[in-house]
C-alpha cells in the first residue's frame, strides 16, 4: 500500500471516465485538453493577466447569480473566494491548458471552471472532485457559455496587459525626452534618403522618438477603450438563451466593479459574440507601435554605426561582449532585440487577420490563437520598451564637437544659402565642393560669392538653421 | 520639314537637357521619372483624389506665398487658377508618373509642379516651358520641399478617399439593415464552430452584418481624423529651413479653407516629417474592415451553399452564368469578388508595414508605395461595398418555412430545455435523437420527459428563444 | 557562515565581473544575456534539435582543431565528450538564454561554449570556471565565430526538425489514404464555389488530401536539402580570417560524419555568411504546408457541419465535450487546432521576411528570431499533423446511403446529361427541377426528354460519372 | 436611320439579353463581367503573357477535339487561327475583364471564348455574334471547364513570365559580377551588425550580390518546373465528366507542342483541380527573391550614404535631380524603387496565402486574385531588376584609396592580430586605440607589442586578410 494508489481520482465527461491526478485542481475536461492539445508547450499560466481575468469573470458571474437567487450564498461565496485568490496570483500553475487549442476557448473556460470549483470545494471543506456538491458546470459556469465568458475574460486581460505596455512605453518616452534635453544644443546634419540634407540638433532627433511614442500610446489607449465593450450574458450566440433577463446587466456591473474598468454590455450581443473587431484593432495598433519602434531601433543602430567606419554620431552603452572572435567589438544588441520583437508583432498581426477572417457565422472559433498573438505581443513589447530604456537609451552618449565638424564639412549646408545664392548657383557650389573636396564655405570664399558677414548671418545662428524647436 | 520638328521642346535639369513632347504640360523632371520608373504601369492619374489633393496643396502654397509677399499677385493667381482647374478634374491625364517610384515622392511633386507651371504659363499667355517667367521650382514649389508638400497631399487625398469608402460602407450597411428588417421573423438555427447551436432569426444574422459595418465606419472616421495633422511648412526635414516663419501656419490655413478639412500643423514638424504612423494606422483600419467584410462574404457564401447539398438558407441573385460546363449553376460571384478585394487589402497592409519600418532618420523614402497600397485599398473596398450592396444583398431571398423546419428537426433545440431537464439529461436526449434520427421533441415525448404544455412554454415563443433582439 | 558563501562563482568579461550560480554550467556571457534578454520567456532548451545541433558543431570544430594540431588531444577529447552527452539529451536545461536575443546569436553561441567548457572541465576533473585550463573562448570556440558556428547549427537543427515534420506528415497522409480506400465507393456530390457541382466519391476527396500532403513533403525535402550548405569556417564575415586554411573543409567533414547529413561548404563563404535565403525558403515551404493543411482542416469542418443543419457528410470522432452550455454538442476541435497552427505559421513567415530583409552588409543580425519562427513552426506543424491523424482522421465515419441520396436529389447531376440534352436544354431542366422541388431524373421523365435506358446509360455507372480514379 | 442602330448587337445568356458593342469581339458574358466587376481598373490585357496563354489553351483544346472527331476541321481551323493571332499579340485589347473578379475565372475564360469565337467567325466570313455557326460555349470551350482551362492557362502564362524575370535577374547578376571584377582589389572594412568588423574587398561584397541572384534564379527555375503539371481535361472537378477519355492526354500534348513546355497531366486530377500549391510555391519564391533584392538595395543605399556624413564607400550614378529644395542632392532613387517593388511582393505573398487558404472542397474560387498578385509581382520584379542593372549598378564607382584608408584607421584590424596577441591583449589594444583616437598599428608600436616585421606578416598581404576569394 502506497501513495500511488490514491494518487488519482476518477472523473467523467461525455466521452467517458478518465483519471486525473488527485492533487490537481483541474479535472476531466482539462485532462482531455492536455491530451488533445500538446501543441505549443506554452500553458495559459504564462499570461497571468489572462488567468486573473478568467477568475474575475467567474467571480462576477457568481455574484450576479447570487443576486438573482440562482446560486446560494455559500456556494457563491466559496466561488468568489476562490476567484479572489486566483486574481491575487495563487493557483496560476493550475492553468495548464495549451494556449493553442481547438474549441473556441472551451478548454480554457473549463480549466478555469474546474480549478475554481475544486478550490471552492476545498474552501467548503469538501474533497476535490465532489462535484455533486459544487459543480464546475452547474455552479461555476452557471448562466455562461464559453462564447461569452471567454471573450469577456480576454478583453479584460488584454486591457490590463495594455496598461503594462503603456507604462513601459512611457518609461522609454521619458528616456528619449531626457536625452533630447541633454542633446538640445548638439548641432548635426539631418539626413533624408540616407543622404546628407540640412542641419538639425541631436536633441530634435531624440525628441522625435519621444513624440512618436507619445502618439502611439494615445492610439493604444483608444484601442484599449474598445475592449471594454463585452458580450457577457449573451451565452451561446448572443441571444442570451437560458440566462436570466437581468443576468447580462448584473454580471457586467459586478465585473466592472471588480476590475475597476468601465465595462459595458454590447448593444447587439449577437454581433458582439461573433465579432473580433476590437481584437483585430488592438493587433493593428500593436503592429503600428512595433513598426515605429523598429524604425527607432534602426536609427539608433545607424547613428551608432562605426566606431570608425560608420556614422559614429552616438555611442550605445556596452551591455555584453559583442563578438566571440573580434576583440573589443560592441554591438547594438538591445536595439537588435527590439527589432526582432517588432518583427514578431508584425507577423502576429497577419496571424490575427487570418484567424479573424476565418470566423464563421455566429462565432469565431479561433480566438485562442488571437489571444496567443496579442498576449505575447503585449508582453514582449513591454519587455522591449523597458529594456531599451534602462539598458540602452539611458546610457547613450554623443560627441558634440564631432557632430558640429560634420555640419561644417557637409555639402547640405548649401541649402541654407539658397535664399542668397539662388537654387542654380547653390547647385554649382555644391558640385564644386564635392568635386574639390572642399567645404561649402571654402568654396564660397574662393569663388567670392558671399562676404563673411552674409555667411555668418545665414549660417552663424544654429537656432535659425534648425528652427524654433532646436 | 514637317510637324515633327516642333513636336518636342528641350528642357534641362541637373543631369542635362532632354526633349519633352511639345504639347505635354509636364517637363524634364517628369520625363526623367518616366525613364527611371516604368514599373507598375499605373500612373498617378488612376487616383483622382491624389491628383486633386496635390493641386490643392500647390494652390494653398501659392496663396500663402502671395500673402507673405514672396510671390506676386499675377503669378500666384495663375498658379491658383491652374490648381483650381485640376481640382475640378482637368489635366489629370498629365499626371503620368508611375505610382511606384524612388525618390520619396519627388517625381510626383515635380510632375505636379511642372503641369501647374505650364498651365499657369498658358493662362498668362506664355508658351509652355517659358520657365524664365514662371518656374516649376522657384514659383510653384516656393517654400516647399517634396518632404512636406507630398505627405500633406497624400493625407488630404486619402482623407477624401476615406469619405468615398465611408459612403459605400453606409450603402452596404443600409442594404443589410433592410434585409434584417425583412427577415426579422425568420426563425433559424444559429451555428457555432459550424455545428448547430441554438435558434435565432435570420434578421439577427443580417443585423449583425450591419452593426459590424457601422462600427468599422466609426473606426475609419477616427483614422481619417488623424490624417488632418500635416507637416506643410516643415520643408526638408521639419526644421522649416528656408521657409518664412509664418508660412507653415498660413499655408495650412489656406489648405484647410480650400479643402474644407480641419487641417492643423503638427506640433513637432521634425517628427511629423519622418513619421508615417497615421498612414500605418489607416492601413490597419482598412485591414480590419477587409477582414470583417471577408467574413461577411464567407457567411453569405455558406448560407447560400447548395442549392440542394448545402445549407441553402438564402438565395443570392444570379448576376451572370455560373459555369461554362455545368448548366444552371449560379455562383456567389459578388461575394467572391469581395473576398479577393479583402485579401488584397490584408496583403497591402503588410507592404505598408515593411515600407513604414524601412523609413530612416529624418524621412521615409517609401511613401509612394504606401500611397499605392492605401489608394488602391480604399478604391477597391469602395467598389466592393457598392457592388455587393447593389448587385447582391438587395436581391437576397430566404425560405421562411424551410428555415423553421430546420429548427424543428435540429438537435440544438435541446439547449432550450436545459432549464427543465438539466444538462446531463438534455445531453442524453440529444444523443438519442441523433442516434434514432428523431427530433428532440419526438424523443422527449417518446421518453415522456416533459408534457406538451411545458414544451410549449419553452419552445413555443420565438421571442423567448432568440432574445429581445429577435 | 553557510552554503550561500559558495553558491556563486565570480566570472569576468569585457564589461566587468559578475557572480554566476556555482552549480551552473553556463558562465558570465550567459549571465549577461539573462539580464539583457528577459523577453519571450522561452529558452533555447525548448528546442532540443537546436541544442543538439549546437553541440554537434562544437564537437566537429574540436575534432578539426585537434586534427590541425591546434587543440591537444586531452582538451579536444573532453570537449567532444561533453558535446556527445549534450547531443544525447543531457544538460539541455543549461541552455537558458532566451530565443529572442540581440547580438546575432552570440549569446546562444556563448551559452553553448560555456556549458561545454564547464562540462569538459568536469570531465577532466577540474572545477567549473577553471577557464585557465580550458576556456569557452580559446578552446571551445577555437577557429569559430558566432557568425559561422551559429548559422551552421541552425541549419543542422532545422534539418533534423524537418525530418520530424516529414514523418508526421507521412502519418497523416497514411491516415487520409486509409480513409480514401475505405470511402472509395461512397458516391457523393462534388462542390465548386460551395455550389453543388458534379458527382465524385468521398474516396476521391480524401485521396486528394493525401496527395496534397505527399507533394508538400516533397517540397519540404527540397527545402531541407538547401540547409546542408553551410558556412562553417568562414569566421566573422566569410573571409575565414584567423582560421586555418584547412579548417573549413575539415570541420564541415567532421560535422557531416557526426550528423549523417550531406553537408557541404558554401562556394562563396562571404555570401553564405550574410544570406539567409535557405531559411526564408524553408519558411515559405512551411507556409505552403500550413496553407494547404488549413484548407484541409476547413474541408473537414465543412463536411462534418451539422449534424442536422449542415452538410453532414462525415462525422468526426468526439474527443472532448463540445460546449459548456449546449448539451451533446461535439465540435471539430482537432481541425480547429490545425487551423490555428497554420495561421501562426503564415504569420511567422512574414516575421521571417522582415528579419531577412533587415539583414545588412556582411551579416544578418536577426537570425535568432528567424530561428524562433522556424523551430516553432516545425514543432507545431509536427504536433498538428500527428494529432490530426491519430485523434481525428482515424475515427472519421460517413453515411454511404445519405451521400448517395444527396447525389440523386442534386441539380448538378444534370451536367452528366449534357452530352444527350445539350447545354441549353439541360439548363432548362435544372431550372425546372429547382423551381418544382423535383429531382433532375423526375423532371426528365415528366418532360419525356429521355427514356430510362438512356438515363441509365449516363447515370447508372458511378465509375463513368467519377472517372477512372473513382 | 443612322449608325447607332447598328452600333450594338444583342446577345443572350441565362440572365436575359444584353446589347454589346457591335464591333466588340467579346460578347454577353464579358459584358456581364464588366458590369459586375468594375473593381481594380486593371484589365486582363495588362498581362500579355496571360492572354497569350489563354489562347494557347483554347488552340490546344480545338486541336484535340478535332483529333477526336468532336470538332470539324473548318471550325477547329478557324479557332486555331484566331488563337494563333492572339498569341502573336493581336486582339489583346479585347481582353477587357477586370483582373479581380468573382467566379473562379469564369469571366476570364468566357472573355477568351467569346473573342476567339468572334474572330473565328470573322475568319470564316461570318458576322460577329453568329453563334449558331460557331459558339463560344459549344465549340471554343468544348471539353473544357473554367476549372481546368483557366488554371492551365495561368500556369503557362506564369511560366512564361518567370522566364522574363529570370532573364532580368541574369542581367542584374551580370552587372554585379562585372562590378565585382572591377572592385576586386579594393580593400575595405567589412561590417557586422553595422559595426566595423574585419577587412574584405569591395569585389567580394559585389560578388555576394551576384551569387545571391544566381541562387535565387535556381529557385525560380525549380518553382517554374512545378507549373508544368496541369489539370487540363479534368473539367469541373477533376473527374473529367463529359470529356472524352483521350481528351486530357491529347489536349495536354498539343499544348506542350504549341508552347514548347514540358507539360504533363497531373496524376490525380481531382487534387490538381483544387490545389494551388504550385502557385503558393511560386509566390514564396518571388517573396524570397524580393526580400534578398531589397537587402541588396538597402546595402547599396547604405554604402552610398553621404556624400560626407555617411559611409560614402560607393557612388551611385545620378539619374534625376534629388530634391526640390536641396541643391546638388542626389538620391538613390533606383534602389528605393527596388525596395518598394520588393515590399509589394512580400505583401502580395500574404494575399496569395489568404486566397489559397480560402479554397474550399473541389475548387479554389480565388485564383483570379492569386493571378493578379503573381503576374504583377513577376512583371514588377522584372522591371526592377532591369532598371537597377542598367540605370544604377552599371554606373557605380568607388574610391579605392578612401576605402583603404578606412581599413588602416579601423579598430577591427586588430582581429587579424589575435593569433599573435591573443584575444585578451587584442581587446586591450582595441580599447586603447578607440580611447586615444589612434590606429591599431600606432597603438601596437607605442606599446611595443609587435615589431614591424610581424605586423607586416599579418597585415601586409591583402589576400591573406580577405581569403582566397579576395
Amino acid at each position: 500500500m502506497n501513495g500511488d494508489v490514491t494518487a488519482v481520482r476518477g472523473e467523467r465527461d461525455l466521452i467517458g471516465s478518465l483519471p486525473v491526478p488527485a492533487d490537481a485542481y483541474w479535472g476531466v475536461h482539462t485532462a482531455r485538453a492536455l491530451e488533445n492539445f500538446p501543441v505549443s508547450g506554452t500553458p495559459l499560466s504564462r499570461h497571468p493577466r489572462l488567468v486573473a481575468a478568467l477568475a474575475a469573470v467567474k467571480q462576477a458571474a457568481a455574484l450576479a447569480n447570487r443576486d438573482l437567487g440562482l446560486l446560494d450564498g455559500e456556494r457563491a461565496g466559496a466561488i468568489a473566494d476562490a476567484c479572489e485568490e486566483i486574481r491575487k496570483g495563487k493557483l496560476h500553475e493550475e492553468f495548464v491548458v495549451d494556449l493553442v487549442q481547438g474549441g473556441a476557448g472551451t478548454s480554457t473556460n473549463m480549466n478555469a471552471n474546474e480549478v475554481i470549483a475544486n478550490r471552492a470545494l476545498e474552501i467548503l471543506g469538501r474533497p476535490r472532485g465532489d462535484y455533486g456538491h459544487l459543480d464546475p458546470h452547474a455552479h461555476v459556469n452557471l448562466g455562461q457559455s464559453t462564447n461569452d465568458a471567454y471573450p469577456t475574460a480576454l478583453r479584460v486581460g488584454l486591457g490590463d496587459a495594455a496598461d503594462d505596455l503603456s507604462a513601459a512605453m512611457s518609461l522609454l518616452e521619458d528616456a528619449f525626452r531626457d536625452k533630447a534635453a541633454e542633446f538640445a544644443g548638439f548641432l548635426k546634419m539631418g539626413r533624408t534618403q540616407l543622404q546628407d540634407a540640412v542641419p538639425m540638433t541631436l536633441g530634435q532627433e531624440f525628441g522625435a522618438f519621444a513624440v512618436m511614442l507619445a502618439e502611439d500610446r494615445e492610439r493604444l489607449r483608444e484601442a484599449q477603450a474598445l475592449l471594454w465593450e463585452v458580450n457577457l450574458g449573451g451565452t451561446a450566440i448572443g441571444t442570451g438563451l437560458n440566462a436570466h433577463p437581468d443576468y447580462a446587466r448584473l454580471a457586467t456591473r459586478h465585473l466592472a466593479v471588480l476590475t475597476g474598468r468601465p465595462l459595458v454590455s454590447a448593444a447587439d450581443l449577437v454581433e458582439a459574440t461573433q465579432d473580433v473587431g476590437a481584437l483585430v484593432h488592438l493587433s493593428g495598433v500593436l503592429k503600428r507601435i512595433a513598426v515605429k519602434l523598429s524604425k527607432t531601433a534602426n536609427d539608433l543602430r545607424l547613428l551608432s554605426s562605426g566606431p570608425r567606419s560608420g556614422l559614429g554620431e552616438i555611442t550605445l552603452p556596452a551591455v555584453q561582449a559583442g563578438s566571440s572572435i573580434m576583440p573589443g567589438k560592441v554591438n547594438p544588441v538591445m536595439a537588435e532585440m527590439v527589432n526582432q520583437v517588432a518583427f514578431s508583432v508584425v507577423g502576429n498581426d497577419v496571424t490575427v487577420s487570418l484567424a479573424a477572417e476565418g470566423g464563421q457565422l455566429q462565432l469565431n472559433a479561433f480566438e485562442p490563437v488571437i489571444a496567443r498573438c496579442l498576449f505575447q505581443g503585449l508582453a514582449e513589447l513591454t519587455a522591449a520598451c523597458e529594456l531599451l530604456a534602462t539598458r540602452c537609451v539611458h546610457g547613450i552618449t554623443a560627441d558634440r564637437e564631432g557632430l558640429r565638424a560634420g555640419v561644417e564639412r557637409s555639402i547640405g549646408l548649401v541649402t541654407a544659402l539658397v535664399p542668397h545664392l539662388g537654387y542654380h548657383r547653390a547647385t554649382e557650389v555644391a558640385q564644386a565642393a564635392l568635386r574639390n573636396g572642399t567645404s561649402v564655405v571654402e568654396e564660397i570664399r574662393v569663388q567670392g560669392l558671399m562676404d563673411d558677414a552674409s555667411l555668418l548671418a545665414l549660417l552663424g545662428d544654429p537656432a535659425r538653421l534648425v528652427g524654433t524647436g532646436g
